[in-house]
């Protein structure tokens, strides 16, 4: 292909798209997509390239599954990138022109999109997107970070395995959708809780932990039966 | 006023204001603009107030002076916080319609809108932007965490004073311009750095932190000559 553009698309605010992700989407000839099934979260990117790119052909990559139940979380990623190298190689091998991959929040966090197009030796630029924790934060209208402070931006796996990070106060968690914050709820914490954050099914809670703990449960349970799926996302920040 | 906005307008590159943003923009009747000094950066600035909000007024807020010699860190900004606050509510009072505090990056990450305007009790929506962290990441197409890692964000103050902290990988260092990589240099570490991320003027650094700190030294002296101010941001990565 002519240029392959790695774009993020913000966390699901149709309007956290960035003018240069705009301009970005009207210059693809092919959208690269990578999954197939249909939730609120495809449809509300299947829009955004009706609406920016209304001519781009839009391509399914298929791709190896990932074996989630795998321990070694680091490894199970290594092999199943391996997997997803060879399939977009191929993919993009078979196209002319302008390519896009489209990246819900941003393509510097948590996500493989740059790793995988490294592993096949692609050149390509990327479009920096508005990522899930900056569209938390602007939804409670809360800082990320106190005053001369720092964040630890986390995943729901490590604050469940390895607890409070010692030293720390603010904790950004990501990945998790489990629950992990049970895992510190005695300790004197508040959370600013979010998910489908931007989207108009956003749900946001807050409060001192061990009192909107139950609470938030219940939102994911809930949110979990009538969506299918949930990706939610928040800051812990001790009080004390 | 009938409503307050904060804009998150991205760090540099005009092409990273959301859609959001340009939206808000061209709601604006007044634009509130906090310094005075007229720099690269306020020039891009109003180049986007021009550009997406021509016809709102401008109205430059008379700010106290920080005391940047202080040693208490917080309180001084502490201080200077609560003089800011009465000033903002002068400025906000003598105005009708919508009025909107434009931010450089994210609102979220190291700025004091919100907490100003929560201190004088100001309703408010908040517009994210790109932060530069993420521009950065996006310029030197790195990921900012490494698969299943964690990401410290922390400030030069902190890396100066505090060290490597224990048990991390990855620092992204922010509100430095003062080289305090160089407190770190015998670490086996490698340095992603830039200035004015995402900017005409940006410029990007890296390898080795004990082999191009020198460079990244005279880069900085040079173009804080240039310039005559500096921002720059840099992520921090533990090879062993």
């Amino acid at each position: 292909m002519d240029e392959l553009l790695v774009i993020g698309i913000g966390a699901g605010n149709p309007a956290d798209i960035t003018v240069g992700a705009v301009e970005a989407l009207a210059r693809a000839d092919v959208i690269f997509t990578l999954d197939r099934a249909t939730t609120d979260l495809t449809r509300a990117r299947d829009a955004l390239v009706e609406r920016y790119a209304p001519n781009a052909r839009n391509v399914v990559v298929e791709e190896p599954r990932r074996d989630r139940a795998a321990s070694a979380y680091a490894e199970a990623v290594h092999d199943w990138r391996a997997g997803r190298a060879a399939t977009w190689q191929k993919a993009i091998d078979a196209h002319d022109g302008v390519g896009a991959f489209l990246v819900w929040g941003d393509p510097m966090l948590y996500d493989s999109t740059i790793a995988v197009l490294d592993q096949i030796g692609a050149e390509y630029t990327v479009i920096p997107g508005i990522s899930s924790i900056t569209a938390l934060c602007a939804a409670h209208k809360i800082a990320l970070n106190r005053v001369a402070g720092e964040v630890l931006i986390t995943t729901g796996r490590r604050l469940r395995e390895g607890g409070w990070p010692a030293g720390q106060t603010e904790l950004a968690v990501m990945l998790d959708g489990k629950g992990a914050y049970r895992n510190v709820i005695d300790e004197p914490l508040e959370i600013y809780w979010g998910a489908y954050v931007g989207a108009e099914e956003q749900l946001l809670l807050s409060g001192r932990l061990s009192e909107v703990a139950d609470r938030i449960d219940a939102t994911i349970a809930e949110a979990r039966e009538r969506h299918g799926w949930i990706m939610d996302v928040y800051l812990l920040r001790a009080t004390e």
